[in-house]
């Protein structure tokens, strides 16, 4: 196994996953470049749009986009920040609360899944790779979006 | 570092794979989703489109529409398969085996820049993993796209 199929099989696992969200979000209109905005309010709601991109690696475009569809469909709502008149505060609606263990069971099944005949200790050593990678691509990649 | 974060940081690291693509193939209108069946056709030229959508686990339609944009681009042809009349063989044209150094330097450039501080044995070891959770991933979404 060369260096050089890293990228391809991590493509590859990307997509399925893709695949996979759409199919277990499809009866909620959520797809699957739009449930981590979700994902991320979870871990901390009310923040901007902007931190959103941030936190996300998505660029300002896309989040502003998806968070656009979020809205409509009633999963979170927008408000202008009170310290920032440019900016706005995305909240989740009790529509997007309630969506919130049905993502986590969908994500940890996945998780569990592709994980399957892997150890903690080597499940935990490979998320330290991928996000040493993710740091190194980050790097390369810095401010070209 | 808990399990559920793998599929986060590999849809990151994607994504930034995506960006590089596209930034480093624009001048030649080559985008990130294409460029993948023009890799496959220099590892073996062609080959049927039905046969590159099942090597790539990428569906028909999404092939046929990558395909077709590289054909229209000179980029590959499409010929009747001789032996079977409803297929197609696609074939790289002069411009797109043109591109085969260029591509390759340009993903080489890639792993080596996301593997950076992995040894070779660990940059082996990690994409074993990667693919035993690809197979994993596509035991589970099998057929359904």
């Amino acid at each position: 196994m060369k260096k050089e199929s890293i990228a391809r099989w991590i493509s590859v696992l990307h997509r399925q996953f893709q695949i996979y969200l759409n199919r277990e979000l499809k009866d909620y209109d959520i797809n699957s470049s739009e449930y981590i905005f979700l994902v991320n309010l979870y871990e901390k709601d009310g923040i901007s749009q902007e931190r959103l991109s941030t936190n996300l690696f998505i660029n300002k475009a896309a989040t502003a986009r998806a968070i656009g569809r979020l809205e409509k469909l009633g999963y979170v709502k927008r408000t202008r920040d009170p310290n920032d008149s440019r900016a706005y505060l995305v909240t989740l609606t009790t529509k997007g609360l309630e969506m919130r263990n049905f993502i986590k069971t969908k994500l940890n099944y996945w998780t569990q899944t592709i994980s399957s005949g892997l150890t903690t200790a080597e499940a935990d050593d490979l998320v330290q790779k991928i996000k040493k990678m993710t740091m190194n691509a980050l790097d390369e990649i810095k401010g070209d979006e």
